[in-house]
């Protein structure tokens, strides 16, 4: 039912292109919504974009150009004019996305665009916007809203609806403000139509003033757990003397949750700016070898361990054949024990638990884990023939590393976030690193105790 | 702004519940949301909770139930008699809720229940409900809606609607179906209220046709593709006639946004099943020791590997030394590369990408990265004072296991998604597991080579 980019659409769009064939182009993308526009679009080469997008009605390239990938944009916007953005872009979109596309011009650019800007109002607003850190509620609103007066009658506040719903495209709840513009209370828009108020009814008396409201300095984080927590569609926003002074609609916190997801989980596989497979290869190594280069300190250092230990290897040599496996296991158990903490963290389920109740759960996991696995290594070991004094150390290592992997991987996390470091950072390369090298120091250590046991 | 559980607040219903001093609780809970009070219950013992849920009054209560945590829920519902939970349950909440409730309850207090729901219409929806499959738009979606007559007048239709509304929360559009209730069109609540149409307008000459819908069978994964690339803030459910159903609303799809977030972060650190932070240790151990046990065999393979090389080892046991360097960055390799693939399938920039232009560009990023690392690595050892054979094995084998870590991190993940398995599995510790053992293969393979070349 949703349309999907394929190729053959491309094949027909670019070959379209190719020829100068404009109305199959326009016949094909009319019917399409800007979004999926944009998503053909964006797998263009930009000379094809850049043609593509000129043949749209300004208005419908407005929408499109919004829902682009941001490289795209950024290619598009410097194709434009400062005169075709003020004009033809930012007077067709909602001041949100405006502020998004200002942000992504280069700062003189900025300036000519905002002083090519007829409406003062407009104007204005989007100089506002633009003062918003990113992060903050303030940099994700959008200034579009109805708004009454308290202490007007259910008529005057129709008419001043009515004026004021040309300018919003959705409209879910209309704000109630009091003289000074500051937030009073709502007025959910099926309320007021199916209500059987007078028309003399004061809007205050028929108003919620119970209200989910943010500041602008408010966290983007808190923002979206707000929205998800009271199921509400749109949250309004004030400053710092509580005058309304915009909104966030449902949408731009979906979009928020989504690079918010795609950013944890780059973090845990160790890519650490917003890449995508989009990307061209330099962006990409950026984002990738700091994790590499960690692993690499790391392994220098492993070897620099295991070298302590030559003498040991020269007794066994047979003791390398498990070094990868207590590696391993010390890796992967200390990476599940970071997840779970920095889930609890994430969803506040950790709030108000107590860090040696943490680790007292931890470790019960950690206890059951590390009998069936060190009980599974020893069964294969014997079947395997090894000797006694290899497969009691892999045994006791395994199982020793299961329990010091486990409590390293709930307590960084939470060390971290004490810090006020995202603790989404514990669970990539980094606490890998750290429990290979810890694990191989536990095996050779066990190892060197054994070999004397079982000589 | 938002209310967050802390620990003194936790104490003081913990303490008043032990001292049985009811109005405390009650004053205290008294001015929170449902939410917010699920969330303090969320964090009791079970005694403690049905203490403070057996407090709240019917209509509250049975909104925090729907609030809570699963298990918590499954609790507190086996507390309560059928009785119970179909008249103060079920009775208060939307029924897309009460189908959650019904679907943990065992069969035979499902068949109770739905015997003693009173209202035939509700059974009704609620049995329906029941026999949509779990992630289809069918399970997501509420019965609650409002929809008119295409063929009736504006006057007409607000009659109707106004009737409907008493038994909808919230309203944000209005539905039009024909006289075989097929879906029509849709009525923005906007542009019912602020329009200036006649009363005797028919709702078919006002209404927009061109309506994203989706079928009671669709995956919830389009669900939330669909509202998230269209922003729409409801979408309408059809049966296989076309035949209004239903509706999906945004918070609902908040909720598995925020669920598949969290399944593809758990999949991605070797968690196979939903646990969080507050399941038990059994629980837990059940959901990652299947990945462990991958590692595991991993890991024996890997000692299998490694025996057939005992001679190479025995020729110079410092080749033991980095074993865990190659190992490592094989495995960290393999994670991004298939972080970045598993991502770009999820959000479609994947589509229509041909499998070989993406190894291309990924080859490039991977033959940049090991020319890095290799000759990185090459001053570190020169720098160390290892032998030469040593030195050019590792970093020769380090390139090497980075170019094919790359290949099969990106081949993985898009052979799992032409199987249409879930690609995600890919970044776990599978992907890590088979670079280990590839990478320690290589290894000894180019040691094999060098120490004859290096004598």
């Amino acid at each position: 039912m949703s349309f999907e980019v394929t190729k053959p659409i491309l094949d027909r769009v670019r070959n379209s292109v190719a020829e100068g064939r404009d109305s199959a182009i326009e016949a094909l993308l009319g019917q399409l919504h800007p979004a999926d526009i944009a998503a053909i679009i964006d797998r263009l080469d930009l000379e094809d974009s850049v043609y593509v997008y000129r043949l749209l009605e300004t208005e419908e390239a407005a929408d499109v150009l919004v829902e682009l990938e941001e490289d795209k944009r950024e290619q598009l916007l410097a194709s434009l004019t400062s005169r075709e953005i003020a004009e033809d872009v930012l007077e067709h979109i909602d001041s949100d996305d405006a502020a998004d596309v200002m942000a992504e011009l280069p700062e003189e650019k900025q300036r000519e665009v905002i002083a090519l800007i007829d409406d003062a109002e407009q104007r204005e607003d989007l100089q506002e916007l633009l003062t918003y850190a990113e992060g903050t509620a303030g940099a994700l609103m959008a200034k579009e809203l109805i708004s009454v007066r308290a202490d007007a009658t259910v008529a005057r506040a129709i008419v001043d609806m009515r004026q004021q719903a040309r300018e919003v495209d959705h409209v879910y709840t209309i704000y109630v403000v009091d003289k000074d513009d500051r937030l009073y209370g709502i007025l959910p828009l099926k309320d007021l139509m199916f209500s059987a108020e007078s028309t003399r009814t004061l809007i205050k008396h028929i108003c919620e003033t119970d209200v989910q409201r943010v500041r602008t300095d408010t966290d983007v984080e808190e923002v979206v757990n707000l929205m998800k927590k009271y199921d509400v569609v749109v949250l309004p926003v004030v400053d710092a003397h509580d005058k309304l002074v915009g909104r966030i609609t449902f949408d731009d916190v979906m979009d928020v949750m989504t690079e918010e997801a795609e950013e944890d989980y780059q973090l845990a596989s160790g890519i650490s700016e917003d890449v995508d497979a989009s990307d061209s290869p330099v962006v990409q190594v950026r984002a990738r070898l700091p994790w590499l280069l960690i692993g690499l300190a790391g392994g220098i250092l492993s070897s620099q361990i295991i070298a302590r230990f030559e003498g040991q290897l020269r007794i066994d040599p047979k003791m390398a054949f498990f070094m990868p496996l207590i590696a391993a296991t010390a890796g992967n158990v200390g990476v599940q024990s970071s997840a779970i903490v920095v889930q609890g963290l994430a969803s506040g389920m950790l709030a108000g638990v107590n860090i040696f109740a943490r680790l007292w759960k931890e470790l019960r996991v950690a206890v059951i884990t590390a009998i069936v696995c060190g009980v599974l290594i020893f069964s294969a070991n014997f079947a395997l023939d090894q000797t006694q004094a290899l497969t009691w150390t892999v045994s006791i290592a395994l199982f020793t590393v299961i329990l010091t992997a486990a409590m390293f991987g709930t307590l960084i996390p939470l060390a971290l976030d004490r810090m006020k470091v995202d603790p989404a950072l514990a669970t990539g390369p980094f606490v890998t690193t750290l429990n290979d090298i810890f694990g191989l120091l536990t095996y050779f250590t066990v190892g060197h105790l054994m070999y004397d046991i079982f000589p």
